[in-house]
Parts: structure tokens; sequence; C-alpha cells
């Protein structure tokens, strides 16, 4: 089986070291030198919208599928007259816009916080009426890690915050005081069998995820309920493959935030923490194959690794670790590298992610 | 960190998915066209007494190591010139001979089967004198899974036997009734670091593994004679990396069959097995970082997939299973991948290796 992938960052490059055990051969398209990912693959090195680059994608693979949600939706049409591309480009399409995305979350019965699009600076004024402040300004396209977004407090803010978002169709978004950051990752086959791994509690800080912890401390009815959400979004969309939706916990409620319709930072424990890693069973999805088990033993948290390594010795003498290197180059705020840590309970894996985060945030 | 590994087979396949996450590149040594290993790393494609392919080794990397023991010495003896090279070349130099070897055994205090050199028809006939019937004749170098041995059970057979090994070195041991075969796993670091993992019960029929059980059912005693005797070896030939060493159980004592000095297939469980698999302990050896831990939390097992592949499908849908596909053509009783088996109990892992056994042997 030969896999395509649009994209070859660490979660392409992770993708290729889970297709490796299953005899399956990766090739990427990705127009950046030297990406991270041509360690475990065949790079096509040109742009994302490049005609001959995405045909010889087509033509070096049995199935494609995608690394990042801000792939052209172009493309995937293209891709898709030649190859089966999974998730499906109608999921693509609205993870890529935060309108559709939340328009999908209501359609599909899941609460997400109050939100309304924004056109202009007039349509700002009048949502801020509607949504109160403080609140976040959203550009509908091209976010993640944070960018895109802005926080308002004042209604004299809304004019500046449009045009350095540049103008360009938002949403402007009630701030919920909510009390966790959750995620649920959930695997849908081709053939429509859904699974969901247990629910991550994530923090993060200045938009960037900085550890997650699995499963969260949370009642039973919540991870029902988070699993529920994912089910109802993934058959909405006639979903394949691996699907992030980011929640907030809010007295017990469940929002959605957003969605990834790929394989996600959040899951990235899932490598030594479950019994099948969310690398795997997005192959497994998207070619066809039988999923396996989310179940997750013990349990587990993730560490990233954003701007600067410690010393390698020091993250590999500590107890219950298994470390991630991505092979880039450090660069502020870069994902570099992700750290597991594992342990027989609850104290044990929470004490080890302390001494982690120490080394890490040092 | 840039690691040197001679061959490319699933040995080098394999450490180089370990070094993956570690951040390292790995550069391989192969003749063959095509080696599995390709999929990881850089090949250079070159015999592996080759003064060019080698000094192209040694240029590529910061360490070297091997994947499979008959590597000439002279080859290491010059990239050891060049770059550290681990294991070291006196272990290898043993490994290769098991004359040596079985003498290294016995200086290190550990219990062998009766044996004795043969270098014509004379020898052997003296030697069955005192060794008895029956007894395998083993060429002294060069043999591996059954290779370069010739079951004896009547002195008629001893000339001809001779003449089929090739009228080579050999050495004659006695046929021990063995209860089970185990093998330990160890490995030593470049600071004198060392640790084992639990001690595996290993089945093989025709000269090849084909399944393990970790930890093998064992009296603790027995456990910790089979680390105290991987500890004197490895000490004794001031060895650096993972260090499989074959060992026969009879009436509760423990003598060694033979050794490899690399990572083995009777640890290929430990990959999802261990705390630590021995692919990254013999990487963070080789490489001088701290080692990992050896811990195996729960039972595990691992069956080799042999000559032919079953449907991916079939492997993939049997629970607590995780596959291991090389990337090689099939070919009789080549070895193409290995299942892992998990389970949260012994009862439940012996019954699931039950079941890949069976879908396995068919």
């Amino acid at each position: 089986m030969r896999v395509g992938i649009v994209g070859g960052g660490q979660l392409g490059r992770m993708l290729g070291q889970a297709a490796l055990p299953l005899g399956m051969r990766t090739t990427f398209l990705e127009p950046a030198p030297d990406p991270c990912a041509a360690a475990v693959g065949e790079v096509i090195r040109a742009g994302y919208e490049d005609p001959e680059g995405l045909d010889r994608l087509a033509a070096s693979a049995d199935v494609v599928t995608y690394e990042f949600e801000n792939v052209p939706v172009a493309s995937i049409e293209r891709l898709a007259e030649r190859v089966p591309v999974f998730p499906p480009v109608a999921a693509l399409r609205v993870a890529q816009d935060r309108l559709l995305e939340k328009r999908a979350f209501a359609e599909h019965g899941v609460g997400t916080a109050p939100f309304a699009a924004v056109s202009s600076v007039e349509d700002l004024l009048a949502a801020i009426e509607v949504i109160g402040l403080p609140a976040i300004l959203k550009t509908r396209r091209m976010g993640y890690d944070g960018k895109g977004q802005l926080f308002l407090a004042d209604p004299e803010q809304a004019g500046p915050a449009f045009q350095v978002l540049g103008g360009v169709p938002c949403i402007l978004e009630q701030v919920v005081p909510f009390d966790r950051e959750l995620s649920v990752l959930a695997v849908r086959g081709r053939d429509g069998t859904f699974a969901t791994w247990p629910l991550v509690e994530n923090r993060h800080a200045g938009g960037i995820l900085r550890w997650s912890y699995c499963p969260a401390d949370v009642m039973p009815e919540t991870q029902a309920r988070a699993a529920a959400i994912a089910r109802s979004v993934a058959e909405g969309l006639g979903y394949v493959g691996v699907l992030a939706i980011e929640l907030f916990e809010i007295g017990g409620t469940l929002l959605a935030n957003e969605m990834a319709p790929r394989v996600h930072n959040s899951g990235h424990w899932s490598i030594e923490g479950a019994e099948t890693s969310q690398f795997e069973n997005h192959l497994r999805a998207v070619a066809g194959l039988p999923l396996g088990t989310t179940a997750v033993p013990l349990p587990v948290a993730c560490v990233n690794l954003l701007g600067r390594l410690p010393p390698l010795t020091d993250l590999l003498a500590l107890p219950g670790t298994r470390v991630h290197l991505y092979g880039k180059e450090p660069r502020p705020g870069r994902k570099l590298g992700h750290v597991t840590v594992r342990g027989s309970s609850d104290e044990e894996v929470r004490a080890r992610l302390d001494r982690v985060r120490r080394l890490v945030e040092a």
C-alpha cells in the first residue's frame, strides 16, 4: 500500500513512522526544503497547488491524505479525481472555515460558544452588541496555533482589530469562562466503524498546546457525551480518518471550539499510551483496513518541546519518558518534538509530568 | 547524532525506526539492492569489505554499529580507526567463532553443553568418543538460523557430515535434553551501566525462531542467574550495546548456547512490551546516552512471520496485536515481519498468541 501525504511536517513524519511497520510506503508533497518527513519517505518538492506535483503525488499513491487543514480544497479535488483521498473534501471545506465549522457543529447538535459572522466593521459592532465583550475576533480561514485571532475587550478596538486581521471575513466569538480545555480524538473507517480514544485534557499558552493528559479526569457521562459529539460530526460529514475536536468544559457542559480533520497534537501520547496510536489508526482508516483498539491501559501525558531543546541526555535520564524529536532546526516557538510521560498511576504520571515540564520550560 | 550501521536488513530497519524519535540519522552499508532499511535512512551500496564504502560509512557517522555478526572483523577494524564502533571488535571476534564463544563462556563462569574442537574427520571421531551421540556438528564460523549445522546420531555419519559442512573447522556439541530455550537480552552503556530485560522463552523450529514470550515463567533465581551470566560476559568483553545470549534451561540449570553481539530476534516484543526497546537502548548505549529502563509491565509475546504473509486485514483484526512488516518480498523461510501480542494477563496473552500462531502457521 502506497500512501500519499500532502505536507511534510512532523505530523507527516509521524504518519510515515506509523506506516513503516504496516509495510506501507509514504510519499510527501512539500514545497519546503529538507522537510522533516523526508526521513521516512519520498518527497515530491512542489507547491500544494502545483498541478504537476499533485499529479505526481496521485500517481505515486494508492490513497492520499493530508497532515494540515489549510491545504487548498482545489488541490484535494484534483487529487480526488485520480486517487481516493481521505478525509473527504467536504470535511476539509468545513474545517477550513470557522463559520462553516460552527454551523456544522450546530447542525449536528453540538453546542459552541455564541458567535456571529463578521464581514465588515459594521457587522463587528453589531455582533458585539449581541455577543457582548470580552470576545475573540477570529479570521474564518487560515487560523491555527492562535494565529489570526484577536482578543477584544472594548468596542473601540473593533475597527483597528478588523484591520489588523486584514479586513477578511471573520467570526466574533464570545469568551467562555471554561473550566478546562479538552479534546476528543476519534477515528472512522471507510466502512463506518467508529472509535474514540479517552478524552484528553490540554493546556495551552500563547495559543499553542503545551501539554496533554489522558484520560482527562471527567465524569463518565462527559466522556460519553464527547464520544457522541465526535460520532455525530464524523457521521454527518461522512468522515474517514482521525478527527480531533477541541472542547471547552464549562460547568459540566461541553462546547465544541474547533475541529481538525487530521491527526492532532493533543493525540501524540497515543504512540505509546494507546493500544493503537492516532497515526496508525488514521492510516488504517484511510487505507480501508480494520481499526485498532483505542484503549489506554494506563494514564499518559505529553509535553511539547517548543523553540529550544533541553539536552537530550537530561530528557532521556527522566524516568518514564519517551522522547520524540522531529529533526527540525530550533526556532522560537517552533514545535521541535514532544515527550511522552508514562507511569503506573495517576500520581506517578502527574509527578513525572511536572518534572518534564520543569526541564522543558526552564 | 549520525549513526552508521553495517547491514541493511530488518534489524537495521528497526534500529533506524528507533533512531527517528531520538533525532538520529542513520546510514547503512549494504551491498544488496533495495534493502529494507532504505525506508529509514541513507544507503551506501557497497560490499561489507569494500574500503571505499567503509570509509564513506565512517565519514557519514559519529558512531558505527552493525546488525549482523558475520561482518568481517577487518572491516570493523578499518571503521574503528576512523570512528567509534560498538559493540567492540573483541566481542565481534568471539561471537563469530563458536569455539571462541564457548571458551569465552567457560572463562566467564558460564556453563555450556560439552563440546570439542574439530578440524578433521579424525578429530571428529575422537570427539564423538568423548562427547557421545547424538551430537551436533557445527561450523565454527558463519552459522545462524540453524545454518552450518548437522545432527549426528551414528559414528558412520562422521566423514560425510564433515564433508557436507565443507571440511571447515567445526565444533562437536553434545545434544542436551533441555526443558526450554530461553534468551537473556542485556544492554551495557559506554560508561559501564548495565541492564537486562526479563528472560524470554523462545520456541524454534527448523533452526528458526517461531515465537517468543516475555517474561519467561521461571523462578526468580533463574532470572537472577541469567542476568549474572549476561553481566559476566558483557563486562568480560568490555561490551557496549545490546547483547543477546541464548540459553538452555535444563533441570533448573542454565547453559549458554550462543551469543549475538547485536539486537536479536528474541527481543522484538520489546518495541511495545518494554519501557525501552532493545533497539532504542542499543542506540542509546552506542551513542553514549543514558540507558532507558528495561521494565516489562505486562506479559508480551512475539510471533515471526516467515516465508509468507497472512492477509494484513486478518492480522490487524486480531485483538491485542501490533504488526511489524519489514517491507521484504516473500520468499520461503524469509523473515518478513513479526507480530507483537499484548494483553492484560498471562492467560490473555497466551490465548492471543495461540490465535496469532493459528493464523500465521496455517
